[in-house]
């Protein structure tokens, strides 16, 4: 069976689990012991949870369509090949904040990892209203290691070439983002959905936005060759387990060389959802408020904590090899090194912006939405929710709010809020 | 002799080109009849002519080591490799301002290419004082179209990356770059050289100018990291072939997928040298003032021939695309497309004035020199006008004369000579 590729069952898992040699030891002394379950509730691939006395694994395989949709929509296997590099490369970059990989079977396109245990998705605990300690610095901490380590202000430019070289093949799940997040949410496209008929409106008006249109074509131009750092690439609250005091990101598949803000913006506007779905989720007017302060705190820990870490990773970096580079000679060349560093943090920040706000609208118009809005079953309290984030997710594209740091967005998230009670 | 890799000389090149079948029929009816010059007058390579009744060959071959320098700096031979492919990329673009190739064998790293007669280097046209008509409409024609066809603007996400992918080997050559334009020229590198003692002072202001320093570590990280598109990577007038109507561009090795504006700025800086290396080449005071015009209309088309045309290509593009992408639906979206396009063309302008300073510095106080400068036998003269150029090249970097169009640019040269000689 492991000659060819084949979609495993839970059935099937087990013996397979039991051919390959790297895998003997991890199994426990007697694997029929182990049970099964299938698990995978996100879009594209198969999950499988192995538990058993003293085995905990997770087996994610590959499927040669996009699950969501079904065989239509082929996609290719090779994106576990880049899931588990990516993983591979992360391990390395912040093994405290992924998943250990076990094993990687090119046949059956399948990746064998560490069961994360008790751990839950973010986007549930949030929906839920749970609060999790350490959570904005955890992100912020991920953050600044995989993007500094993986960038090109660190890497060789060799080694900076050969990892750009290596996911350029990634190239469908690039494809994928660049029509589902820049392109399709901005005209009639068959796959689009948002809540009926209450957003109608805001969709029309959206699609002869012209202005709007034409910054997700230039984002999307800046997605595609922006190529700052190996990035996460689908980096969602669907994409995070946490326990309390364990926060873990999975599911790289997406991975490839490219723009630091785009990572940044995903879970920013994650957590921008997730605060605008409060209202939808609060079990009496106002009980999220607190919830909702918690998760403004995680925000703003998240971007000042990467931009302080990043920076300082550089710093420390181009100090590390000034005495042969010899680029930092002076305490003016430091002044203006430390000058560049917050110009390029600036453009960082103002790409996170745009790229949170396009990430938003997608998850409201486009194909694949969220949980946090989905589960409001109230329609017209689902809809007003997402009006306001749409509002909001405008304002963070064009920049017609001038959003200069981050206390500056979180102000605006209360301002589009209440633009719309009014 | 065609199983290994082995430098070749005037002696072998006939035998090594009559074993080669697919060159059977260009050798013409008495190969014994033909004649072989070692010609290369370049950094890197061995060049031979090849010429005899109806036959009129190039052939280009690489050494394991860079020929300015000796074998104690090796180079890789593949930088063979990677000339001939983005040869045939600029072939399927432009092929009116390329030699065609004929031939490339991967064993010898040899490219046999077209012999470009009667053309002269470009280079010693502009200081002999030569006018070439349509010199910068050609070169404008064959930036637009190289540029935009090779760029993620034009090319699918997967064409796009592939050859991002197919070009990130060649980083032995783009290391070049990144030591020699940008970080060796700011500090006392042991092979750096500048007419001496005149300039001592000069250099070590440079070498203490902090803010210029960072700037060259700014724009080397751009270099690096902003794949715009398939770029030349050494567009200076050293690898330009020209007669009064032709326009040939060679040498591509140093091929990568990098910024548009680092070749515009290159070809910028040389003519930018040309200009400013006239005074010294004077058969006596303002004898070359006509051809100094001459210089500034060409610098004036290239970019301007280059913007139109490069803006024209993409917005043909978005409209032949727009009834399936759907972007351009109505005309406030062509507006806004129009709005981003000159936005995107500011930035390149924005980087080949960058770039164009930082090549202009290079040349004067690295390890490179260019024949501009170096004919210029009274030493006096010479660092008079280099001086010139480096006052200049140091606006372009800084933009501290806010230069913002082209004909301001051509201004500031004017301004930064008078300043030295008042």
């Amino acid at each position: 069976m492991s000659s060819t590729y084949c979609p495993l069952t839970p059935q099937t898992l087990l013996a397979w689990l039991q051919s390959v040699p790297e895998l003997a030891s991890r199994l426990g002394a007697d694997p029929s012991q182990l049970r099964v379950n299938e698990v995978g509730d996100g879009n594209l691939n198969l999950v499988f949870r192995v538990e058993g006395p003293g085995v905990d694994l997770i087996v994610k395989q590959a499927l040669p369509y996009v699950r969501l949709v079904g065989d239509s929509w082929p996609l290719p296997l090779t994106r576990a090949y880049f899931e588990q590099l990516a993983l591979k490369h992360q391990a390395l970059y912040c093994p405290e904040h992924v998943p250990q990989v076990f094993y990687y079977d090119e046949k059956q396109s399948a990746i064998v990892m560490q069961l994360l245990k008790p751990h839950i998705i973010l986007r549930k605990g949030l929906i839920a209203g749970q609060e999790y300690p350490g959570l904005g610095q955890h992100l912020a901490h991920f953050l600044a290691r995989t993007l500094y380590q993986g960038s090109v202000l660190h890497l060789s430019g060799q080694a900076y070439k050969e990892l750009q070289a290596a996911f350029a093949p990634n190239h469908a799940l690039c494809k994928i983002t660049e029509d589902l997040v820049f392109t399709e949410p901005y005209f009639d496209a068959p796959l689009n959905r948002w809540t009926r008929p209450h957003l109608d409106a805001e969709i029309m008006q959206l699609r002869s936005d012209s202005a709007l249109k034409m910054a997700a074509q230039q984002y999307k131009i800046r997605f595609m060759s922006h190529a700052q750092a190996l990035i996460h690439g689908d980096l969602h609250t669907g994409s995070i387990m946490v326990t309390p005091g364990d926060t873990r990101v999975i599911d790289p598949e997406f991975a490839f060389v490219g723009p630091i803000g785009f990572d940044i913006g995903a879970l920013l506007a994650n957590l921008v959802i997730a605060w605008f779905s409060q209202a939808g989720h609060a079990e009496e007017q106002g009980s999220r408020d607190t919830y909702r302060s918690w998760l403004e705190a995680q925000i703003l820990q998240l971007w000042e904590g990467f931009s302080v870490q990043f920076t300082k990773l550089w710093f420390d970096d181009a100090i590390r090899q000034s005495p042969s580079a010899r680029i930092l000679m002076s305490a003016e060349d430091i002044s203006a090194f430390t000058g560049y560093q917050a110009h390029y943090m600036q453009d960082v920040f103002a790409d996170s912006m745009a790229f949170a706000g396009l990430k938003i609208i997608r998850r409201v118009v486009g194909l694949a939405h969220v949980e946090d809005f989905e589960s409001i079953t109230d329609l017209m309290q689902r809809a007003k929710c997402e009006t306001a984030a749409l509002l909001f997710a405008r304002q963070l594209v064009l920049g017609v709010a001038g959003i200069h740091g981050i206390s500056e967005m979180l102000v605006r998230m209360h301002s589009a809020e209440k633009a719309l009670v009014c």
